[in-house]
């Protein structure tokens, strides 16, 4: 998702269990809370690139949420806090308004962090009186889950955008004390084959989900092979030994200019001294480990890599075909590792593994509409639909991700010079 | 194709005839000089933006292709003419050498335009020295083929390219003396439809074509339509009336900011004076005839007219289908009207019309590989592949484009943003 | 000054009263603290625009000149709080070692306030160590006053840059609570002439002063006179409705082309609503008032207006040869107004009035080096004469400059185009 | 002089022989073509950076000042050739009309060279007819006069502008055939003292003149010293090769930012090969002459240099007093070198050399007015004054000036980062 690329538009929510709606509300809000329980109030405040959101911004912004699409509408009597929130903290939400200016958020010392928690709190006050009443409950819980999902994506930006800024600064400060990864030895990267044939890909079913997921409908695919595991640090250092950095055969066109214009030599938040590499973790600065999963990638760096090593990256259907019987287990933000994690030893070959958690992995699709598909109409349909373009698909979710936001036919999607997010990638191949 | 995104790459070529391909490489080294009857010295030299290369830089660049591909490599002691337009001329084709900057082609004075000429005739001679030999023009028929292809893809590049330069000009010179077209009462437009199912599509046979044609794979389409002709100059004007580059939730993300950055408020070459449209054509300023399809759209106005008209831009698979039983005739540059002629009256309703020339047509799908796709090695297989990021798909020729150079599989290719090709669209939408 | 052109050579400091130096530190470096009482954390850590620096920046740097200057090299066994804090408080003393980007302080969310203020304690108590012996005092006194004159340098831009950062923010919070200034009937404007002849200019005396205000040397002045007082917003607003912003005649060439590249039609923290003109000021947003000078003015704009009004800006060396016999009197940041003060009713028309305090004003004079300069060698001779180029000179102080601070020789210098100071203007004429 | 900054308001010109002034005017529009005499028509057409102008556009421009000053207002009757040239080919005289984009001159191929070359005789011939009355050609001789010395400004920059689309031509085409100087053994450096007091600069007489070259004013000079000759390619090498362009205590702020911005290792048209420094000349390039004077320097790296020497550069008034009792001698462009030239050996130290011809000498002295200084009023009074911000002065002439344009108290101007002039320096120091 592009910072805010945040798809609002259910097609179908009746699964949601309207008695425990009000109970998932609590539960996700008052994790966005817990994310912030390492920072210094000055820490809520700084913007350092256009899309990194300041952590105050993202406490706000998704409590405008509940308040401009579940408050307003549908609480009688309902009075905002502040009139300007409304302008302040509206992301891109066109049809609900004028608002800030994205590239600006870091310039906006008040309302303070503690006025951002009093308004959060003003919020939830609101939201139960909203939702004391069973009746109501009921018919707005698709509402409220969307809330909820938008409020977990951001908690995914809030993890990735406080890294971004405390990497930057040059005392590197440490987000929470985290326990550096053992370093394992790898047994050679195996290959799964999948047969060609129609297929049926995109959401079926009566859960919640994003627009751009459906409809479902079939496709065609031919034969192809996936790797049993992500692309590990170490194949990576060897890519770049063996200068793929400066080899323009290996780059797509714009890659390559983007390599030369950004002096790209080594990954995003990798650095190197006296001969070894170092990157910067949400635990500080540590070396780095070749049995982790390679990390902060950008597209184009997985598209080279991928050309230099003989193979290619899946295609977004390739990956859910793989994917969907997988189950549902990895290195979500649940586990509070908040970075990749090595495959453990004596994986079976035979095996799909890393498909969940851990990074997005990048596939060769760029983000476009599936057969049929339609946005819902309105700003809460704004929109999934209005990003497709230049963007490439991720999947999968990654160690920032919580594993109850994450399904095996969600899309991510970035530009493709974009790392800032856990990003990384699994090799494919024709058969 | 972006302006030197040349697909050099056959992968078979065999169905060239051999005896006539001396014949085939005098045609179109001809046809290149003719394009230039009406130029001054002067002409040849500008270049107005990064992308329009000088008129004397595309007739040295086809040379150095054949100089380079052919007689370099396959004509014994042949000697260059200028050791230093190896480096002047060459494109991107980065295994082919260094290369001179490409937004400073405007520059260069020297080699002068009669220089370049003497270097197109040296070319030619040892071209047909090279070709005497039947068995030489047997075995190198298919190196010819491309660099022929290459040549012509460089003839709509001039006329494109000149387009923009005299389009600048306070002056506004006129290319040729061309007649306007008439005004006539078009019918409403019709749809046509086609079934869901597998289907075949990407290039087979013997001819030639590019390596990002093929390979001829399966795909699964669900059931779609197409509008019987492109969208016109009237029906863009409803649109602009409607305020259509005023309402963001019509436009990508993408495009809208990109209309707001530049105030795009008509589109590219138009200009209103009392209430009336104009438009740049080689030909000179004309007033706009509403029936005439609308042409030098941008992805980014297409896609906005689509949802505006409540419906969507083909994909290109879908166009494919629909256009490759049609008869490859239309207005090309064959016809040397240089410019996009209306549809005859009296069309029927139940055929699709202007599917050849006229405007290359946006299709909403993101130039990717076909599944399988594998460029060839080495220079000459450079690059389709590398320009797979960011652009759409376009299909079908223009009034700028040879008929002996498209085929219905012919994928071309530009960023959302440009408009100075031939371009314009046709309407899709789902059954 | 540029925000950080402090200048910090001394010529001749021998007046400085060694037995009350370490009490005027105490005294400046808490005043430094009272400008920040009004202030939330947050509001320290913002920066809007490159020249802008957080508060925090501010507070830091200001000690990091003690620690650097005084503390390290002269206080035995002195160990810094943080060894880090040396590269991240240098502004641009190249000498004194590498250096935080500035464009990218508002970036760095740590050491936090609570930090910064604990290092602020930490150099005042070692610095309380050095200055405890009376030998060292009377030994340091020189340094300690350009560390204290470079902390009020610094307060000035605290009080700009913090009204910068909150006129930015859309809820434009006040710095204090600020009574405005009244209406009043202004006397015509009258000139105070002065006789051709040769004059003295420059620093003379024992007292503290920059390097470029020195040395004192001749100079021959052709007869001029002087406005008895400021440009004020009554008189801009005739400018602007005689349409002084749409007039290429009025301005300098790069003035025009500022304009229109920033579409500049009033002064900076203008705006219009209903037709009536408000600025921002510290104290929130007001409507102009037309007896008040006109502040936040460009150089551009005040040479433009002085044009259109058949005057010319004064040189420096006619505005120091009239100001130098005027009482040190008038609206500075002691008065705690915060913004330039309309001059009191009856003035008598044959004095000078508002030389000092409340905008610095804009003289014609390219901010060049006198005859003989010398800059004193060493980071701590950094620097004035590294920003002769490009910049022209202002005199006279502000309300936001200390009384203590200024003299009838000080020399502040800002580009053309810059108006975040509290600058303005006074008219000159030939006589 | 900015490339267009000609100064074209006369304080008085009663002194031009009005017999004569129709042979001046054929002499100097003659000389123009001459110039031209190497360029092919392509030539004619590049602009390879903003204030590099295309020859043609010089050509026309100087042609279209004589139709709209002279033959507009005062020939009966006058038709213009066509009427779109006064749009194209006015430079930036803002109340003679609306005009063509400065950066764009290079998109413009028609008209061509031949209908330019055309609009010069049409302008010649009906300049002829206005002349040929004796009484009106006494009445316009000042008008003229100025056209004629506006026409020999834009000859120095046909020269320099022509020098750098060369440059960047890889080809790196020759101006003409120029024997290269012959190096020889420079004595050391000279110092001439000048004596303190007051001293009268600008200009005084019946001659023409520009309007900044006055008034006539008293200004009191410290006593100073200037270097007999030009500092010379050997001594600039020293520079480098002391570490000159990586020492950032030797430049101003500025100069230092631009330095690193764009990578400034040697001076403009200098490259190195295998240890031996080359220059591009209009001769070609060439081995650096130690023994020729510095050209094509920045006023940033003459001012560095002066640093790193223990000198200054001199003030324009120094340079003046000590230039104007100076024989009026040196290499002009009449002398057909188009190079500075070294010293002549056996050079008496007591004399100061070079003041004239070779290159113009950056002086320290920021662009301003003179006391007094007044525009004339009108187009043909734009605009020496709307230059007066951020450019130094230089004085003297170059190798591309023409003998009968220049005058001791002649102010030429530029910004400190441009080179692309024949610029140079020599040293001064306080006594």
């Amino acid at each position: 998702m592009e910072a805010e690329s945040t798809s609002v538009a259910p097609s179908g929510l009746q699964a949601t269990d309207a008695s425990t709606i009000a109970e998932r509300y609590h539960t996700v809000r008052s994790f966005t809370e817990t994310l912030c329980d390492p920072l210094e109030t000055e820490d809520y405040v700084v913007q350092t690139k256009e899309n990194v959101s300041p952590t105050k911004w993202h406490l706000a912004h998704t409590s405008w949420f509940f308040e401009t699409f579940l408050l307003k509408p549908h609480l009688d009597g309902y009075e905002p806090l502040d009139e300007q929130y409304a302008y302040l903290f509206n992301s891109y939400y066109i049809q609900a308004g004028e608002r800030h200016c994205r590239d600006r958020r870091g310039y906006i010392s008040r309302p303070t962090v503690a006025e951002v928690y009093a308004f959060r709190t003003y919020v939830d006050e609101h939201m139960d009186r909203l939702l004391a009443d069973a009746e109501r409950r009921r018919e707005l819980a698709p509402l409220v889950e969307i809330g909820v999902h938008h409020e977990q994506q951001h908690q995914e930006l809030m993890v990735t955008d406080i890294k971004h800024v405390f990497s930057v600064n040059p005392l590197r400060p440490a987000y929470r004390d985290l326990a550096p990864s053992s370093r394992i030895e790898l047994p050679e990267l195996a290959w799964t084959a999948f047969d060609e044939g129609i297929y049926e890909v995109g959401y079926e079913g009566d859960g919640f989900h994003f627009d751009n997921e459906g409809p479902r409908h079939k496709t065609y695919l031919q034969p192809f092979a996936l790797a049993n595991r992500l692309v590990t640090n170490g194949e990576f250092i060897a890519f770049i030994e063996d200068d793929g950095y400066r080899r323009p055969e290996l780059w797509l066109s714009e890659g390559w200019a983007t390599v030369q214009e950004r002096d790209w030599t080594e990954p995003f938040y990798w650095e190197k001294h006296d001969g070894q590499w170092y990157l910067y973790t949400l635990g500080g600065m540590r070396e780095v480990n070749p049995s982790e999963p390679a990390c902060h990638i950008t597209y184009f760096e997985a598209d080279a890599f991928a050309r230099w090593a003989g193979a290619r990256l899946p295609e977004e259907k390739e990956w859910e075909v793989a994917a969907r019987d997988r189950p549902m287990q990895g290195n979500f933000v649940d586990e509070g590792r908040y970075h990749p994690a090595p495959l453990h030893e004596g994986a079976d070959p035979d095996q799909l593994y890393q498909m969940y958690g851990d990074v997005w992995e990048w596939t060769r699709s760029a983000y476009s509409p599936y057969p049929g598909y339609e946005p819902l109409p309105g700003a809460i349909g704004e929109y999934n639909g209005k990003f497709m373009c230049g963007q490439f698909v991720l999947r999968g979710g990654s160690c920032a991700t919580s594993r109850s936001h994450i399904r095996p036919t969600y899309r991510n999607f970035f530009y493709p010079d974009e790392a800032w997010q856990f990003m990384g990638f699994r090799l494919a191949r024709d058969v």
